[in-house]
């Protein structure tokens, strides 16, 4: 996969040259480069951003650096990339999407608006969630997060990704590791009592307990098994009874 | 403020360094400090994961290094935030309300799961979306992002946060800047009109018609004044027709 990414500020992305992604670009399993658009800003102090027609506070990027940029690479079937609140929320069905992509691109925007007409070189429009951020730089970075360790081969045996908690539908179960006792506090015996079925079926229980308790709207579009609705049945007993 | 953050990758966080964020640290209206948990791992190994009982695919976080990272630094009255898919969603309340907090911690687990124990130390699981992350890292320099730019005086009039999308509670009417031709992609007439309140009008419109459109779930929040009722009946009407 290819990523570009349109910032300013390309020395705010030191978390793509660590850990998972970090190698991922060492074994070439990802490529990234980085495409600072004040470098072709046409006018001679180099802005990248003006005033707003019809007044108001801020600064809009102009849209004659970013057109320029994306004319100096290629990317004819890339999936380009804009911050917005008002666009789709990111999400792990987006990530595996674009998982499967050759090509994305990243506009990154920093405190500045965009000016209307740069998004007719985006195909999509993406919210990291409701909250505002300086820049568009550290959303990119969780995207990239999200979307490169779901790339084959990408992650190794210690972080499989079969165990996530959105594959599965359901949130994690508690875990537990040494020490048996730490300072008082104990792991539950059934997990140490060797007994696979019954650490299946307290693990399960425990995992339907907590998205019912917690994210019960992800058990809206859970489809539960015979075995998961009759544990299901007795935990909404359970809590009538509370 | 004063931010203390947990975590095996310091050098994934540069973005804390440029910008906003770097400049409110330059400032001294923040203070932010690096606890490598590895550093304080008793075993001579200096391991800070280990298998988790019961079996299972990943490793787990230990109760000892993080517990004892904990005990080597103050914070009796912080906010400790683990991230958690089961946890709150991290929005802008809720970085308004950490904006406030005079002192923040975040464990980062880095593909690892945490132990279940390590939770009695934390005031807080936060989620930052429906997503799953190679580590903690980046979901926490995206809170510290939103959180930091709320802190009195660190944002600039450049940056002034009064016009953001989520805190009008609608989506952000389209700008524009210089030129006004852009091959051939021409700003709205009233824009340049100098007509204050037609420009008023037309902003209005447009998001309300935005928001009605990409993010209803807002609207319904929301409590129009007798002009916003009047042009979201108008919008309604029209999106009949069609």
């Amino acid at each position: 996969m290819r990523i570009d990414i349109l910032t300013l500020f390309p020395e705010m992305f030191s978390s793509l040259e660590h850990s998972i992604v970090g190698r991922a670009r060492q074994s070439e399993k990802i490529e990234v480069n980085f495409h600072n658009f004040r470098d072709f800003a046409t006018n001679t102090q180099k802005h990248v951003d003006d005033m707003p027609y019809g007044g108001g506070q801020g600064m809009l990027l102009m849209p004659q650096p970013i057109f320029d940029t994306m004319a100096s690479f290629p990317h004819d079937n890339a999936r380009v990339l804009m911050m917005d609140p008002a666009g789709r929320k990111f999400d792990q069905a987006f990530a595996e999407e674009l998982a499967t992509e050759e090509q994305i691109v990243f506009l990154c925007g920093h405190y500045e608006g965009f000016d209307e007409r740069i998004k007719t070189l985006v195909t999509d429009e993406v919210s990291l969630g409701d909250y505002v951020l300086t820049g568009g730089e550290v959303a990119a970075a969780v995207m990239i997060d999200a979307t490169v360790r779901l790339i084959p081969d990408v992650l190794g045996k210690k972080a499989s990704h079969e165990d996530d908690s959105f594959s599965s539908g359901l949130l994690e179960y508690p875990q537990y590791t040494r020490p048996e006792d730490f300072r008082g506090l104990k792991v539950p015996e059934v997990l140490m009592s060797g007994h696979h079925e019954n650490i299946r079926k307290w693990r399960l229980r425990e995992s339907l307990a907590k998205t019912l308790r917690l994210r019960p709207d992800l058990l809206e579009k859970y489809e539960p098994n015979a075995e998961e609705t009759e544990i299901l049945k007795g935990l909404e007993a359970e809590s009538v009874v509370q």
